[in-house]
């Protein structure tokens, strides 16, 4: 398993008349977390993307605990938690600054190849590169 | 169990670089099919808030089996499956013109008193209405 | 001059905590005008795309008035006032049911080739569609 | 004229099919300049709601030149303006790593009473904040 954290704010455009974050911006959350963690381990996703390889959600579930509110300064902490053939499994814990654990979600994504529009392999180095934190 | 079906088109600030509709825009998609199921029984959400009862999703899990793209005449098939407590759960199925299942999601709410931030009990009206259709 | 008129309502994802539609969420109305505008001249936005031929914003103003609110059914107003070499203007007036006036904006878009990159004329099926309107 | 500076990455779901950001997302971007520029004041506008006061935007121009693209890490130069009466305007550059001007936009917010909804005057502490950099 491999573990990276992420901070950043909330936007008040990312609010609703709640006054809580929306429930479906939680999932661009969640895709920042992807990105740095991919990241923080030499990895570039829009990169891998440039050399014809497509990174889609094909699973998302998500338990909102507590809301998080404007201007909360967030912490994400996601984790690669297996790749297993041509899918990529992430997992999430979102806190606010108290501590507080706001939600839990995991995604499964699958490698695709843009020229077929079929699942394909990882690159070798994306694979390189997990294998040290991956059973 | 009761079904209630919603039309609508992707606006194009829904796609993503990949030309798909980005999968966190979906929950606004499921969002809108909710409403308007619940507007179709006679009932208002906007009134149901301004009467001091939010509805806040608990929890949201999406499966994705094909992308919805720009443009594309969507058909939402809105189910709401259970009244159980302060909870109501809904699932959701997307096709598109073609008839393709693009994806299928389910959703549980819970009715949150404003003034306390505690679950509440759902409104008389509303129970009545649903409880023709709910085991 | 060509106008429409379209009408939608306010999704409960496009409010902000203020309870407004959030400012920057009208863009995508504007767009929705401008999309079914030229559909109602048997344009459609897409094939145009699909053709390799781009059309984004180059110029974008707004005057906000009122705000508009949750579940709100908006009536917008969508004329096409010039098309100007490779640049198409259009002009957006949005109400709310009971007709106030909520914003008015305008936008420019310029026909920009896919394969260069660079600015290119019109289609000339839309010439034509338009000359019919447009001084 | 304050001048404040803020960076940040382009995400995922801002992108469009074209690639570009989507040209409603800047006002999201152009918010945050706004917030991060009055928070280097020492000044939250998290705390100017919560005392009763909003500042919606009243008019907002943007002038687009090139597009920003996923993962590019954005400079966005934000101007305080001028505070007259009970308006107060703000300026915006974006540029991208290259240092490419992508656009500039201006906005007027008002300051409005969230009790009574009518424009009224801006907290003291920030007219104090603000009388040291503006005419």
């Amino acid at each position: 398993m491999y573990q990276h954290e992420t901070r950043f704010r909330v936007r008040y455009g990312e609010t609703d008349r709640m006054g809580y974050v929306y429930y479906g911006n939680y999932a661009t959350y969640y895709e920042v977390g992807r990105v740095e963690a991919l990241r923080s381990l030499g990895f570039s996703y829009r990169s891998l993307e440039d050399s014809g390889v497509l990174l889609p959600v094909s699973d998302f579930s998500v338990r909102y605990r507590k809301p998080a509110y404007y201007d909360d300064l967030l912490v994400l902490t996601t984790c690669i938690t297996a790749l297993a053939g041509v899918r990529l499994h992430f997992r999430y814990e979102l806190r606010n600054e108290a501590g507080d654990l706001l939600n839990e979600a995991e995604t499964t994504l699958v490698f695709v190849s843009k020229a077929s529009g079929k699942p394909c392999q990882p690159p070798d180095e994306l694979v390189a590169a997990l294998k040290k934190f991956l059973p």
